[in-house]
């Protein structure tokens, strides 16, 4: 039997997760792929560290990532190192340059240089695998790349990030705002010092930017995709959305569109009775449309060592087994430049949520400015500020007219973006609601 | 490029939809198999029959299929006829013998046969893939031999069977009784005129026995399937697991423990805010618990044509790559003998509804029976036995002591199923019960 050799840069919770599977279960899945792995050599930035894995007398360390992954022992080079420029970016290519395979959990590397990196897999014939890249342990790569293939896609979303659902969840069973959630979440290790990456949506665009790729054919077009985090959501939006049937997401959407393609990161609105609106805490879902298998939902964990190892063992056996795709299916030399769909022409229903003056006729104007923009409501629900233990209600007759702003609730019927804008703008411009309207668009599942 | 030649035997909606995914996807699937699919022959019981599809020039008619699975014009085979013995059984065989990879849908002919027909398939070299013979769409097959196989699964569960899932969804969304939504369903087409086979538990059973020799590498063994069927649940368990904050679903699972392998169809309950308990309508969900991942979960389309093509066609792709595992991932030769798990050595927790005489000491006399086996409740509720419209409640003080049966529902905590059979049979000598006990197990998510 052959022996293929893993040179493993990056020794964090995934680099040591995935020695401890090999340990475990190297032998059986070695005896699947028709190969004896070995660990040939590893590299980390702080060889002294303290590990719970033990390196063999076998296993060569390396100062440098990139000499580990050029070097003649390295059969596959396993990069687990992270971020889209310097020393991963550079061992990748050197390893692909070098004609060595490559599986890589770095989505914020393929974000910025996917394209590049494919190609230059391709024009040596090395796969370049990338499954951990995308909600840890979720198959959606393989989902995409080979399960799928006899669809076309229509669209692709997801939960992507676990510190975003986390904090999402627990603001919604408890009530809390998100400051206090994330405070919690910082605590609990869930969140980083600096939360911006994962609660501003930039780590969730990271992986959409990949899935869009895979599912439309298209260049890796990361900088075009519009970006909303979660930290304007409030507990009066979690509350509103839980009376009328939805729970709040940070999704990553892409859909083709007869415009173009949207790729689209933002708090929306699912149903609550969606298998997606049950995927709570740190676990990521992903879902799939495609023309003839309908709609595929693919649920499990996005993230930490285990999982996210599981993916990179898949792989790894992939790899072994010689399945050299194209590493986006379509060769990159023949991957379409991304048209952007522009999103102001977005179709979609809406959940606005104003801080209404309460006067006399304040809501005959807003309801004015969403006719005069063909904006049709499903509902109206006009709120209290402060809603009372047991959950909010119309506002009693006696409070209307105080002079002070009132949260209104609004759901619109399928309309644009460009008219929820105009509409809104007008309704500003008219001195109506007293703060910035929160819009939360609703996902169609 | 090379041509890949395909012979579909069977052309109902399988076979059709299939017919029309090659219409439509077959060119660039092709490009990323790298071969030029072909249609060159087709099979079916009825060439007079009205379909779908246009057989174009080139596509060969054959009366028998197994002529077709041997054709020298056969490249790669595809049996979408289904039935365990007969045709089916015969066809897929010569193709095999034949040195012809096989792609099937067929869970009838892979429960019977799996284990001797995967070994013919090892002799000669050729794969036997059958994604599409388990929950449809849903890759879960690719999912068990290629992204977790970096992982011990532990267990396997699903929602496998769209008919069962389908009338269980309507009974609790509109409290109607079993018989009545079966009958919808026969008239939509959703279930059969003989539904035993559906609503009895046996196709989920044909498909949870290749889930568990491939989770556990076990030779298929779907005689020692534990098989209860749907037929027995009434509303008023459909309304207490409501109350109680489970939802009722037909599951199929599969799991290891000390004693052996547990493999079991059956109603259970399911945790209502679980991702599984919003798996509704026909869609089918399926359950992977590994030791690496944690828990996946992948929810699609069961059925229905163009669900099932997408997964005969990714077969294809991966029988046209090269893909040639062993069928079950361990040889055939090795899969171990199949050790069942005593179901009464069964660890769970249990829903019991029992009809009992409404009289003094009726109570104390049940939980003494459940104290004497040791097991402890976790609730208990005295139901009305035609609740008002509404819900139930809780039996008002007047009603008590009537003499008349009256529902009362328990929750147990964990215990084993030996426990409550004695339990329950001590309580029926007892004389407290005018019916036989509804038992449902508790699956713990």
């Amino acid at each position: 039997m052959r022996t293929i050799r893993l040179g493993i840069a990056g020794l964090g919770t995934v680099g040591c997760g995935l020695m401890q599977l090999l340990a475990r279960h190297g032998t059986r899945i070695g005896g699947v792929a028709g190969a004896r792995f070995e660990i040939s050599g590893v590299s980390a930035r702080d060889r002294g560290k303290a590990r719970d894995i033990e390196l063999g007398p076998d296993v060569a360390w390396y100062d440098s990532a990139i000499d580990l992954a050029t070097a003649a022992e390295t059969d596959v080079f396993v990069e687990l190192i992270g971020g889209s420029e310097g020393v991963a970016r550079e061992a990748v290519a050197a390893a692909l340059a070098a004609g060595k395979p490559v599986v890589t959990a770095n989505k914020a590397l393929l974000a910025a240089h996917g394209t590049e990196l494919a190609a230059l897999a391709e024009r040596n014939g090395v796969a370049l695998a990338f499954e951990a890249a995308v909600a840890g342990g979720i198959p959606v790569i393989k989902a995409l790349r080979e399960a799928l293939i006899g669809n076309e896609v229509t669209r692709v979303y997801g939960i992507l990030n676990g510190t975003c659902n986390y904090i999402l969840t627990r603001m919604q069973e408890e009530g809390l705002p998100f400051a206090e959630v994330l405070a919690y979440a910082q605590a609990l290790g869930y969140a980083e010092a600096d939360p911006t990456f994962d609660v501003g949506g930039f780590d969730t665009a990271h992986k959409l930017s990949l899935l869009t790729t895979l599912a439309f054919g298209t260049q890796v077009a990361f900088d075009y995709i519009h970006i909303e985090g979660i930290e304007g959501i409030t507990p009066a939006d979690i509350e509103a959305a839980d009376d009328l049937g939805y729970r709040i997401k940070l999704l990553g959407v892409a859909v083709k569109t007869d415009s173009g393609i949207e790729q689209r990161v933002h708090p929306a609105m699912v149903a609550k009775a969606s298998a997606i609106a049950q995927v709570s805490g740190v676990t990521n879902g992903v879902a799939i449309d495609g023309d003839f298998i309908g709609d595929l939902l693919l649920v499990g964990p996005g993230a930490g060592g285990g999982a996210t190892a599981s993916a990179v063992a898949a792989d790894i056996v992939d790899v072994a087994r010689g399945g050299t795709f194209a590493p986006f299916i379509t060769p990159a030399e023949r991957l379409e430049p991304y048209r952007r769909a522009q999103l102001r022409r977005h179709q979609g229903a809406y959940y606005l949520r104003l801080s209404v003056y309460d006067r006399a006729g304040a809501m005959a104007a807003i309801a004015k400015r969403m006719a005069e923009q063909n904006v049709s409501l499903e509902s109206i629900v006009q709120r209290r500020p402060k809603p009372a233990a047991g959950g909010p209600t119309l506002q009693p007759a006696a409070e209307i007219a105080s002079g002070k702003p009132a949260n209104v609730v609004l759901i619109t019927h399928m309309t644009n973006e460009q008219a929820i804008r105009e509409a809104l703008a007008a309704i500003e411009a008219d001195g109506q609601i007293a703060d910035r309207p929160q819009v939360i668009r609703i996902e169609q599942l």
